[in-house]
C-alpha cells in the first residue's frame, strides 16, 4: 500500500468520504489511489476556489468534513478566499495540498512556494507529511484538527513521494475532542445580567443557530426579557415555520445600532461580541454600545447548546420555546425587483430546502420574506470573501443529496467562481441558482457614499458598473451544461422557479432587477 | 490631498499609470481618487486573478509595471497564483492591497487576515503604509522595488484610513537600481568553458530572450561552437523571421535529456540551471548531466545582455548574429488537430503580434510552427500556475495597444479565469483567443502514465476528463460580450482567425481538437 492509498483509506475510515479535487501532476498518485478505495468519492472542480467552497458547503449541511485536493501553493492560493470563509465560519475542512516530492523541494522548481507559511495564515492546523509510514497518522490528526471544536481548516501538505512510496499505514479512527459546557459560575453570572430585561442582549452564533440552540436561547429570552439577536453572518441558520426564531444583527451600523441601543449587558454565546464589518471615517468599529459590559459565556468551540440549555433552566424558563408561525408573502407579479424575488422564493420554497445566500444588496429582503416560509437552512457569507455562493451550493448538494438547494446569488459575486456550474451539471445536482442581475456592484455604490469618498466621478463609477457588457448569465450557465433562463417579471420567475424545483438536475434563473442605488 | 490621492499621484509620476482593479469597500477612497488624477487609468477586473495576471501581461510588453488594486487578504489570495507566475518570471508589479483601517485591525472583523504574512510568501517586497504622510514615499519605494532588478511583486498594504485621511504627500520619482555586468574574470572563465564546443552549453533566460540578448548569445555560440538553449518558459521570447533564433529546453526530461546529453560545461546567463518541473519516481530532478560543471555567469537581476555582449567580443565572435529565415507552414485543411491549429496560426500571424501561450499539451506544435513566422513576442507560463492565459492577453493589450494579441489557450486552463473575457469586451481589446477544446486535462493523462501511477481506473480517469458536459467556449465568450465561434476544420479556422484579426475588438475561436492521449 502506498502513501496515497493509506491516506485515502484513513480518511474514509475517519468518515471523510468526499474529496473535492482539482489535481495536477504532483497529485497523480492520489488520483490513481481513488480507485483502490471504493468508498471515497472524487469530485472534479475546474478551479480550486470551487473545490474549497464546495468542501465548506458540504460540511455545513453534512456536519462532517470533506477533503479537498489542491495543486501546490498556487492551487492553495486559488482556494484561499473560500478557505478564509470556512475559517471564519468554523467549518471543518481536511485540506489536502499536493506538494513537490521531498527530494525535489530544494531545486526550487517553478511551482515551488512556501506552502507551509501560506497555509499557516489560515490559522488552523498545518502539517507536512514526510513519509508514507506517517501519512495515515497525519491524516487522522488532520481529521481530528478539522473537527476541533471549533471547526478548522486542517491543511495536510502531501509531498508526491509520500504519496507514491510503498509503506503506507492506514489509521482507522481519531480522537474527537469534546466541547465543554461553561462553568456554573459563568452561567449564574449570565443569568444575573440577562435579568436586566430590555437592557440586556443575548447575542448568539456558531452552534447556537441550529434548532436546539435557538430553542434554548428563545427560552432564556422569554424568561428574562432580554433581547435575543444572532450574528450577522451565521454559518448555518435554521429558520422558517416551526423553528424558534431569531433576528440577525444588521450588517450596517445604521441597522445594528438601534438593535443594540440602550443595552447595558451583553451575554455572548457561540460567537464574539459584534464589530463593524468595515471601518468608516468617524464611526466606531465596536458595535457594543458605550457603557454596555460584555460577558462571553461560550465561544464557538464550547458546548454552546448545553450551556444555553443550562442557562434556560437556571432562569426558570418555560420548557417550550416560541416557534415561528407560518407566513409567506404572495409571489411577485409584474416587473421584478429584488424584493419581488425574495417574495417569490419564499412563496415557492420547498420544505427542507438549503438556502445559500450570496445575494448581497439584492438579498436585503430575503430574511423577512423567508422568516415564515417552510423550514429551511440558510448558509451565509461568513468571511466576507465573495465568490463562495455557487461552490457552497454545489457542496451542499453532496452533503444533503435529498434536499433541494437554492442558491441566491449576486451578479458580481457569481463571476468569481462560475465554473461551479460545470460541476453541478456533471454531477446532476439539484441546485437552483437565481442570479440577481442588476449590472452593478450595488453594494460598492452604497459604500462609496457611506465612506464619504469625495470626488467620485465617472472613472470611479465605471469601476462599480457591471454593464457594458451586461453578462448574460443564462447563456453563461448553458455554456457549462446548466439550463439557463432569463426572467423579468414575477410571473415568469414563478413559472421558471417552479419548473426548476420540479425537474432533476441544476438550473439557473437570471432575474433582471433594478439596482438599489 | 488625502492618502489615496497622494498614492495615485505618486504612481503616475513614477510612470505607473494603469491599475487593474477589483475593489471593495476598503478601497473606495482609492476608487474615488482616480478621478482626481486624470493620467491614471483604472481597469475593472471581475476577479482578482484577472487583475494580477493582466498586470503581469502589461509589464511584460510595456517594460514597466502596472498597479493592481485588490480587496484585503482574500483578494490577495484570489490574485495569488498569477502573482506567483509573475514572481517566477521576474515581472514587476506594484500590488496594492486595500486593508482595514489601522484602528479597525484589532477588532478582527470578518475579512481580517494576516495579509503581511500572505504577501510575504511571494518573496518580493512588502510594506504596510501607516499614514497618509508616508504613502507617497512608500509608493515610490514600491515602484523601485518592483523594478528590481530583477523585477518583483512589490506589495503595498493600504489601510483604509491611510487612504481617506488628509495629509498625503506625493513623491515625484524613485531611484531605479542599475543591473551589474558580470566581472571580467567571470566572463573570461565562461569564454574558456564555452570553447569546449559541443561539450558546452550556453543556457540563457530572463533578459537574454529579447533580441539584443539573443543576438549576443548567438554570436557566442557561433564563435565557440557551444550549444545554445533557452529556458523552458521564458517571460518574453522574441522570435520569428529576422530574429536571432534559440531553442527552448524541453519540458519533459525525455525531451531535455538529449538536448543536454554529453555536456561537460554549462554557462548560465539570465536564469538558473535547469531542473525538472516535477519529480518523478526514479528520475533525477536535476537536468544538468552528471559530470557537467555549471557556471552562473549572470542572474536575472544582472545586466545579462551587456554581459553576453562582452562575452561575444571576448571570444572573437562575428559582429552579426545569425537570423531566423522566414518560413511558415501552410494553414491546415480538413479536420483540425492541435498541430493544424499551430500551422494556421503561423500562416496567418501578423507582424508584431504578441502570442500568449497557455495551450499546454495542445501547444507542443506551436514552437516549431511559429519559428519562421513574422516577428512576434511569445509570453509563456513562467510559474506553472495555470489560469493566466486570458488575463495575460488582456494586460498585454493595454501594454501594447497597437499590436495584435493572440491568446492560445487550453480548455482546462481557460476555466480558471474566464471573466478576463468580460474585461476584453468592456475595453474593446484587440485580443483573439483560440481555445483548444479537447475536453480533457490531456497533460494529466500523460502525467498519470509518466509518474507510473498504478491502479488508475475509471474514478481516476473521470477526474482528468472534461467531457460530460463539454464546455461550449463560444457560448461562454458570448455570455460576456465577446463574439465566439466554434470551428472543426482548418478551412473554418483560417476564415475565422482571419476575420478576428481584421475586426476590431476581442474574439474567441473554439477549435475542436482531439486529445493527444
Amino acid at each position: 500500500m502506498n502513501g496515497a492509498q493509506a491516506l485515502i483509506r484513513t480518511l474514509v475510515d475517519c468518515g471523510v468520504d468526499v474529496c473535492f479535487s482539482n489535481p495536477g501532476t504532483s497529485e497523480m498518485h492520489f488520483v490513481a489511489a481513488l480507485d483502490t478505495v471504493p468508498e471515497m468519492r472524487g469530485v472534479l472542480a475546474l478551479f480550486e476556489g470551487v473545490a474549497t467552497g464546495a468542501a465548506d458547503g458540504y460540511a455545513r449541511v453534512a456536519d462532517k468534513p470533506a477533503a479537498t485536493l489542491l495543486h501546490l501553493g498556487p492551487g492553495l492560493g486559488n482556494g484561499y478566499a473560500n478557505l478564509h470563509n470556512a475559517r471564519r465560519g468554523n467549518v471543518p475542512i481536511v485540506n489536502v495540498v499536493g506538494e513537490h516530492a521531498t527530494f525535489h523541494k530544494k531545486y526550487d522548481a517553478p511551482l515551488e512556494t512556501d506552502a507551509d507559511a501560506l497555509a499557516g495564515t489560515l490559522r488552523g492546523w498545518v502539517r507536512r507529511s514526510m513519509t508514507p509510514g506517517q501519512i495515515g497518522a497525519d491524516a487522522a490528526d488532520a481529521v481530528a484538527a478539522a473537527y476541533g471544536p471549533p471547526g478548522k481548516v486542517a491543511t495536510l501538505l502531501l509531498p508526491a513521494d509520500t504519496s507514491w512510496s510503498e509503506g503506507g499505514v492506514p489509521v482507522s479512527g481519531f480522537h474527537r475532542q469534546q466541547a465543554a459546557v461553561a462553568p456554573d459560575s459563568e452561567i449564574a453570572e449570565a443569568a444575573k445580567r440577562l435579568k436586566a430585561g430590555q437592557e440586556a442582549v443575548l447575542f448568539i452564533g456558531g452552534p447556537a443557530t441550529r434548532e436546539a440552540g435557538l430553542a434554548a436561547a428563545n427560552r432564556v429570552a422569554a424568561a428574562t426579557g432580554a433581547r435575543l439577536l444572532c450574528e450577522t453572518f451565521p454559518t448555518r441558520l435554521e429558520r422558517g415555520a416551526g423553528v424558534p426564531p431569531v433576528t440577525r444583527l444588521g450588517y450596517l451600523a445604521e441597522m445594528a445600532e438601534p438593535q443594540l441601543a440602550g443595552a447595558k449587558h451583553m451575554v455572548v454565546a457561540g460567537t464574539r461580541a459584534p464589530v463593524a464589518f468595515f471601518a468608516y471615517p468617524g464611526r466606531p468599529s465596536d458595535f457594543v454600545p458605550k457603557g454596555c459590559d460584555v460577558q462571553v459565556l461560550a465561544s464557538p468551540g464550547d458546548d454552546v447548546v448545553a450551556t444555553l440549555e443550562a442557562l434556560a433552566d437556571l432562569v426558570g424558563a418555560p420548557a417550550e420555546s416560541a416557534r415561528q408561525a407560518a407566513a409567506t408573502p404572495p409571489p411577485a407579479s409584474g416587473p421584478l425587483t429584488a424584493e419581488g424575488v425574495a417574495a417569490t422564493v419564499a412563496a415557492l420554497l420547498p420544505e427542507g430546502a438549503v438556502v445559500v445566500d450570496e445575494a448581497n444588496t439584492s438579498g436585503l429582503w430575503l430574511a423577512p420574506a423567508l422568516a415564515g416560509a417552510p423550514r429551511h437552512d440558510e448558509l451565509t457569507l461568513t468571511g466576507g470573501a465573495i465568490g463562495i455562493g455557487l461552490p457552497l451550493a454545489t457542496g451542499a448538494a453532496f452533503g444533503a443529496p435529498d434536499r433541494p438547494i437554492i442558491g441566491l446569488e449576486a451578479d458580481g459575486s457569481a463571476m468569481y467562481t462560475p465554473s461551479a456550474l460545470w460541476t453541478q451539471a456533471r454531477e446532476g445536482l439539484n441546485v437552483t441558482t437565481i442570479v440577481y442581475n442588476n449590472a452593478a456592484y450595488a453594494i460598492l455604490r452604497m459604500e462609496l457614499q457611506r465612506v464619504g469618498a469625495a470626488g467620485a466621478g465617472p472613472k470611479a463609477q465605471r469601476l462599480l458598473d457591471l454593464s457594458g457588457p451586461v453578462t448574460d448569465f443564462a447563456t453563461l450557465a448553458a455554456s457549462m451544461g446548466v439550463p439557463g433562463v432569463t426572467v423579468q417579471t414575477g410571473e415568469d420567475l414563478t413559472r421558471e422557479f417552479g419548473r426548476a424545483l420540479a425537474e432533476d438536475g441544476p438550473h439557473l434563473i437570471e432575474a433582471i432587477v433594478p439596482p438599489i442605488l
